[in-house]
């Protein structure tokens, strides 16, 4: 078994196709960045032919500074009777400008002669072709065995010369990909054992999806039969039940099968990865999931902390800050003055001589937290909550009141633009009261606009900042349209982005407070010249 | 391997370890009968000395008329120093007069002396005692090893004299317990077989949690290793992120690895009965669930029925229908008329003789998603849509109007509940026209509310459909708030589940096309008996 295992991510393009995911161009870079943080050595950006937004992708991932991960477009091996040269679907694979290129290829006999209606010799041809071709122009070459668990089981012979063809055309990594999910991890054990043995020398990845429930445990034991290189999804997201959680593999191997993925230092970051992708796909990481769940170290009822810290193995197979998770009695993220003198920090605020201060913020942002608030990608609204209990913030304007009113007229078919929904505000601005009233598609838009309006005298420096991004999230789905809303809205000043949230049962409440903290922290942040 | 392999389930007192999971005697009495009905072999009932429901439990299960399953009371081995014919616990086990008695007692040396504080010689006299006790008053006894695994790394003799202990003195059963679930499964096949290889003959079972993402794979290769007793609860609910899926476990066994459990036959019964449970718990079967969740056999990413049809072991591990689940195509990508007719027969709607209006509604279709809307969960709104083309549709209300206001005031802190939002509607249904004022939270409470009052008369039926799930998707979300708005809706009408999709820059006007879909649908589905 080797040591330093190395990391793929399909996050943006198999993590794409779960059902009810879809990722801006903007969510993509920001996940790219935020792996390349963590260490991850590959990501895969997407099939850079298929649409537009993913050409663009390529083209805007280029300018990112990443410090580690190198980026892999992924197709086709070239098509039958075509030369690997004047193959559209490579040429657009090398157009893309990614270092490394991820080739798809078949191994599953039946697939060749069915799917693909050609024979197994051409098949042959096209694999072997494609990765020298890429090879030739420089690239780092991935190919992915589609089926070769199938394949293995129907021909292992044939299955087998594929991979051949594959390494001796000089593919970097040759990724087994248990495409249908179904094999168990002895089927996988068995098949990727063989690989090695017939390849000596050449790296081996594995590539599963969980339809068995075994995803995690079958790239485990390919790691333990010889494959170092390993794919997955943050959170398993995928097609059907999902692919492998990359995050819960890289914990196991590095806590657990003295492996390095991303080393232990990284590690801490775990938890907020899994739940900042799922947070940009508008999802929740499940309260369950292993490792980066909020109840993975919850412990119930008559199970005390001091029976805990006394013999720790007993109720914790692992410990919760090696992956930067919190025993669920530590409800937030910022649980310990330590992380929050650090996060402090980092939003340029000096708490290190607030320890009583400290402890208050503490207490606040727990009892927040309970109420749905989620200071995770919030950081414009940590910073005011900071700011307030050191004495160091005063609210540039003060609300009297607010009334928006939405209109319909159903029959008229269509709804008439810009014009549909009205908001009045009364505000104060130190002894000056303003009404003003704001026209929207809807009500948000209504309220965004009469408060830029009623405080834009006052604070030009309103009109550079914009709302980016506007999320909406329903906590506690199950109790239908009385639950909680969370709001996160991301503002741009065109320098810098911050974003804010804000929580109540009424969604039109929830998005008022998170634009009041948007202005707010974004007139503050200059005056106090916060980071 | 064995090929009988036996089944116990323990949802009833480990799954109800998991968070905000509580069931109530009467839930716990109807889950023993549908886990009856589906063939499993034991079903925990809980701690008959712990408390006044589980006590009743026991003597109410006794009058259930149980084909099939066979009831385990659980408690511990008798007390240190306490011999087994005087120690309460083990009074209470019998009294429950449950068939079945499972204790667990210790197998890791550190627990004994640093958790019980006796001697490792008395902790194997508690458990041959308490074992030959119960075995003498004439039940089958299961010894569960808690912290096996665990106990084998650290002091192998030792843990493994326990089990003998438990063995020797008549166990039946010998149930092996990843109990902090950190073990993987190359651990547990190491230990499991350690335990055949010891005491030939004895049967051995497997309980484990799924802390490392490993619990069904775990099981798995126990059975491989000599286990033939598989624990889990349904669902795989359970304290911290959950026990082993039984029913995940099974469908491998059964489908994968030539055993039997409850038989094929019985098999087909496996997603309603993951569904039943999950309802009785008050929690939804998770979507992307191996074998069992809604996902399970879903399409999309390009892949058409016809493919499908030609080839399905490459897109499907398995048959759903042989665990009672059907292959879902994602209307976004039904680009070809085939899949659509076949999704319209799955709503009980035939477009077989329409060849025309399949293609008009192929047509609308792409251009509503061009619009943001997305079918994919959203049945109940496809299906009007269907229904509509066909001219088998009728709207029972249209709207003349609605008026929405929400008001605030900041200054008083804390928002009214219930006052806040106040939503006006004028409705005609057939030649009459109502006009209904109703409060909510949020505005689209207040919707939901004034909907209902003013349709409520003409139709009662409304009462028994309750909205369950509100979903909001800003989608291309980087232009602020004027960007458009979608909202998911789920209805229940206590038998059913249903969809529906609306789609506006304005939330409020997304929330209101959603929700008269979900009406409308709710009534049209009963006069067309559609399915």
């Amino acid at each position: 078994m080797e040591n330093r295992i190395y990391t793929y991510d399909c996050t943006l393009r198999d993590g794409e196709q779960g059902e009810g995911i879809s990722l801006s161009l903007e969510d993509k870079l920001r996940i790219v960045q935020r792996l390349d943080a963590l260490g991850v050595d590959f990501v895969e950006g997407g099939f850079p032919a298929s649409n537009p937004k993913d050409i663009e992708f390529f083209k805007r991932v280029r300018e990112l500074p990443l410090e580690h991960a190198r980026i892999a477009a992924f197709g086709s091996t070239c098509r039958k009777g075509v030369a690997a040269a004047e193959d559209a679907g490579l040429a657009d694979l090398l157009a893309s400008g990614a270092p490394v290129v991820t080739i798809v290829g078949k191994t599953w006999d039946a697939q060749v002669t069915r799917a693909l209606q050609t024979s197994l010799d051409e098949n042959l041809r096209m694999i072997s072709d494609s990765v020298s071709y890429l090879k030739q122009r420089g690239r780092h070459v991935v190919f992915d065995a589609e089926h070769f668990f199938d394949g293995y089981k129907a021909n292992a012979d044939y299955a087998l010369a594929c991979v051949r063809a594959a390494a001796e055309a000089g593919a970097d990594s040759v990724d087994l990909c248990e495409t249908n999910g179904g094999a168990l991890p002895h089927e996988v054990a068995e098949a990727v054992g063989a690989v090695a043995a017939a390849l000596p020398g050449q790296q081996i990845g594995i590539h599963c999806h969980d339809d068995s429930g075994c995803a995690v445990a079958s790239t485990l034991t390919a790691v333990h039969s010889g494959a170092t290189q390993v794919q997955g999804t943050v959170n398993g997201i995928g097609e059907r039940v999902g692919n492998t959680d990359l995050l819960t593999v890289i914990a196991n191997l590095e806590l657990k099968m003295e492996c390095t993925c991303i080393g232990r230092e990284n590690l801490r970051q775990l938890t907020d990865v899994a739940k900042f992708v799922a947070e940009t796909c508008n999802i929740s990481v499940p309260a369950h999931h292993p490792y980066t769940g909020s109840s993975a170290f919850a412990h119930k009822g008559g199970l005390h902390a001091s029976a805990i810290a006394r013999f720790p193995e007993a109720y914790e197979h692992t410990r919760p800050e090696y992956v930067g998770n919190v025993t669920r009695m530590l409800v937030s993220e910022l649980a310990g003055k330590a992380s929050l003198v650090a996060k402090a920090r980092s939003l340029g605020i000096d708490l290190a001589n607030y320890p009583e201060t400290t402890q208050q913020i503490l207490e606040e942002i727990k009892q927040r937290e309970a109420q749905g608030y989620s200071y995770e990608v919030a950081d414009g609204s940590l910073a005011i909550l900071l700011l307030r209990h050191l004495g160091q913030y005063k609210p540039h304007f003060t609300l009297e009141s607010f009334r928006v009113i939405v209109d319909d007229r159903e029959d008229t078919g269509a709804l008439a633009k810009d014009a549909m929904s009205e908001a009045t505000i009364k505000i104060h601005v130190g002894d000056q009261r303003f009404v003003a009233t704001g026209e929207g598609a809807g009500p948000v838009e209504a309220l965004d606009v009469a408060l830029r309006m009623a405080i834009g005298e006052f604070f030009p420096q309103v009109d550079q900042m914009e709302l980016v991004d506007f999320k909406v999230r329903i906590l506690d789905e199950n109790v239908g349209t009385g639950a909680i809303t969370r709001v996160l809205i991301t503002t741009s000043d065109g320098v810098m982005r911050w974003g804010t949230v804000g929580v109540s049962e009424n969604i039109i409440e929830a998005s008022w407070n998170a634009l009041v903290d948007s202005i707010e922290y974004g007139l503050a942040r200059r005056e106090l010249a916060l980071r």
